[in-house]
């Protein structure tokens, strides 16, 4: 009897997880594909999602790079070296092809390019991703950041 | 003993708080003092964080207003026969005069306007806001609010 309950609680878990997913908006399931391969580094994916006319602007850092090309010239550039990275999502939500992203960005890697060399240095550095979406060709026009860059700096005093 | 341990442990809480608030940048100072009079609806204060050539903007409701005049007009109407507002803010960040406020506007007032009639209800939308500032005048040069109207729309559901 318990085994049974066992079983359709978590039945019902699986089945609410589906009707979850099936509720998200086109919008935000695409910005998270998207997010995912670009946490990932799997740039042979994260470059599908860009056209020549796309933007990566990262507006706390002062960058903006436009065009499939030399955003993923960036991002290989960025992340060359990173043992892990992570995107956490706290909130997200979106009007029309427009989802904002509240959360974190982890990294974990070797600490050169951070002024630590010969150490391994871990980020989660807070932040908003604003991403405008192109629903018909499922690509991103925009995409946006805003770096809380002041914690990353207070995480690397201590390490 | 003990008594001299707990007024030491104040006062030292009373220091931090002062280091704390002293370690604020000036940015974020300026930003808290803008949207604690926004917040209130203290429309004579907030007027004069605007110039001719403010910029407020909801990019999640696609408006968009310039110039002090309109730009207050607009929240005087929006903010008609409000009860309660205020800004919870759950994280703060800076680049230089670029303020990220990220955080929850709460609203309890009637629900003419919500569809609501003869109802008070309660609000409490998740959002981001932009700000970018004019530190030699201690003005708002552009206000952008990005809002999570989903969450909002499930919130009037249940009132």
């Amino acid at each position: 009897m318990l085994r049974l309950g066992v079983v359709l609680i978590l039945l019902f878990g699986l089945l609410m997880n589906k009707a979850y997913a099936d509720d998200m908006p086109a919008e935000q399931k695409l910005a998270l594909a998207y997010l995912d391969a670009y946490s990932k580094n799997e740039f042979s994916k994260v470059e599908q999602y860009y056209s020549r006319e796309s933007i990566f602007e990262d507006k706390t850092a002062k960058r903006k790079y436009k065009g499939r090309y030399r955003i993923i010239n960036f991002l290989k550039r960025a992340r060359s070296g990173i043992l892990e990275s992570r995107f956490q999502i706290d909130h997200m939500f979106n009007s029309g092809s427009l989802v904002v992203v509240i959360g974190s960005q982890y990294y974990r890697g070797p600490g050169e390019q951070f002024g630590k060399p010969g150490k391994i240095i871990e980020l989660a550095i807070p932040g908003v991703t604003t991403l405008t979406l192109d629903m018909t060709e499922n690509q991103v026009k925009e995409h946006i950041d805003l770096l809380d860059y002041q914690t990353m700096t207070d995480q690397l005093l201590t390490q």
